[in-house]
């Protein structure tokens, strides 16, 4: 770990900075929080180029009190940039004298400081590292993420998408010890947001006043259709945001998603379809059942394609889809619920 | 790892199992899916007791081709239960002829086969494990499980608790592949269920048809307030879920974070009513404002209350939390809301 001059004298802040880093004082205030900096720790193990195995090994115990791991190091340049890894399963492997260049692997997986941290963890889950190196804007080491870092990021973030998906709009922290005046904070945003956003289920209903007032049997099927979109599309966007979070999903996987999701949400809405259809001729008439049955059918067709839709247009707009799983979705399927199953009811009934 | 002639005499099945196990042939079948015998490897490394700290280091390197991982070892009687744990770090920091009796750590943390992963992922999370052991009924060493494994864990245990949050029966694998037929079969079951659990909101509705005809602004305000106890439902019991999958919740703390929940939800149904009371004042006079503002706050607070039980409840009937925690705190929450908004309406209205 030693600069060149050149480089030191252009760049005097940035070294004191370093410093300081490796201090673990500034670490919090450099990098944003929830990316590999900010994660990072600086306590990383490297070789200097040119050792043999049986010194590389005496230099790892040289450094092993200060080191977070001594399991994986990097082969370091006089510029800090990284000539590749070397395992101590590997230096312990080799024969003494080998040089570390000969073990070395030169093609390394690393991250940059701005990378955003659930992206490391997927690195490190999907080729099990036990860390990652993190580089700054000029490729030099600058610390590592280790696989149990990456342990408490992925708990984290799957605890941020849950609450996101109950519409909790930030993170509380230990649950059991979070206080009163914190909670309501957390949740009163979006349920006074979905209290005026239900209005337009209101309004809808309130357009069909006449209908209603005539056929007062349309109000008992109401919550029941309603509430199918709702979970139908919860459901779609649940696997859709999951499936993003979890990097299954890609964007350009959405037409394709979209084209399923009409197969599964059509098989759907006509199971569900034939149980209201029975309920509906027992309480209405035949009349009713066909205009309950064709009403479910729709809804749940919508409420999936919307709730597949969301965590997509979310990202797409730099949101976090994880918003979009729960109520949001459910409140917008049945607003849209609502129109559907009164607009067919008024065309069948009024002719 | 060897047997004494007694334990073969009386185990020669179990002997013979535990061969198949290093073999990598029987593991699956074996243990249950979801606990430390299925998630482990047996390619872990042993050091025999009496040996030196270079002795060990040499004794891992002939094992490490077979090995998972060979930074942390497992010092062994003759009947494989575990004396110590030492990692290759202590050893390298060690005097080469320090006894590894002097170096290893006595107090290790261990699981058993039967218990369950996620308790296995939290233990490595909290005490920052390499690696975890797994003994058998006889409390001798069978496996480990490393943090890499522990990751995967995490993320799909994350995963199934947000399909069960959305009533998605069970696991259903990469997402980007799953067929029309799997997730039809994988959603439908539970749709079809709530379509029937929304008669009674249904029912509820029926029963006061006679107030809502005299009153029909009253059905303007319906979806609002049904919907206000379920959201505040669905963001209770998902803070309860993920608290008590991660281990942040213990069953024993029910009673106080329901004397908190009454709190956290009365302050949230008293500024919902505040918002509600204005547009009730608007659409339908003081009379109607007074009955949706006073249905608000006990809708919220009753919703709040189902939402925290429910996932305690699941917990104490052996069955998951984590299908509490959407649709269905919804779908109940929604049919009590029916119940309480129009019993107060016809309170207010019918004297």
């Amino acid at each position: 770990m030693h600069y060149s001059s050149d480089f030191l004298a252009a760049h005097a802040h940035l070294r004191e900075a370093a410093q300081a880093r490796r201090d673990g004082l500034l670490q919090a205030g450099l990098y944003n929080e929830g990316t590999a900096g900010a994660l990072m720790t600086s306590e990383y193990s490297s070789l200097d180029n040119g050792l043999s195995a049986s010194q590389a090994i005496d230099m790892l115990r040289r450094e092993a009190a200060d080191a977070e791991t001594i399991y994986q190091s990097y082969v370091l340049d006089e510029r800090r940039n990284v000539l590749g890894t070397v395992s101590l399963r590997e230096l312990i492997l080799a024969a003494p004298d080998q040089p570390i260049e000969q073990i070395m692997q030169r093609r390394v997986i690393c991250v940059a400081t701005g990378t955003a941290q659930e992206q490391v963890a997927r690195l490190i889950r999907e080729h099990d590292l036990l860390a990652v190196p993190v580089l700054d804007e000029l490729a030099r080491l600058v610390g590592i993420v280790t696989c149990d870092d990456a342990l408490d990021v992925v708990v984290e973030e799957a605890t941020e998408d849950f609450h996101k998906g109950a519409l909790i709009t930030t993170h509380i922290g230990n649950l059991r010890d979070a206080t009163v005046g914190l909670l309501y904070r957390k949740r009163v945003l979006w349920l006074v947001l979905l209290v005026f956003g239900n209005l337009f289920s209101g309004a809808g209903i309130a357009a069909f006043e006449e209908t209603i007032s005539a056929h007062i049997a349309l109000v008992f099927f109401l919550p029941l259709l309603v509430d199918s979109g709702g979970n139908a599309g919860a459901q779609s966007a649940t696997l859709m945001v999951r499936g993003i979070a979890t990097g299954e999903v890609m964007m350009r996987d959405w037409l394709r998603m979209l084209g399923r999701e009409c197969g599964v949400a059509l098989a759907l809405g006509a199971t569900m379809a034939v149980a209201v259809a029975s309920l509906g001729v027992l309480r209405g008439g035949p009349e009713i059942a066909l205009i309950v049955a064709s009403s479910m059918l729709v809804i749940v067709l919508i409420g999936s394609l919307i709730g597949m839709s969301l965590p997509f247009m979310f990202t797409r707009l730099k949101l976090d889809p994880a918003t979009a799983s729960g109520p949001l979705v459910t409140s917008i399927a049945d607003a849209v619920g609502v129109l559907i199953y009164f607009g067919i009811a008024s065309q069948v009934l009024d002719i």
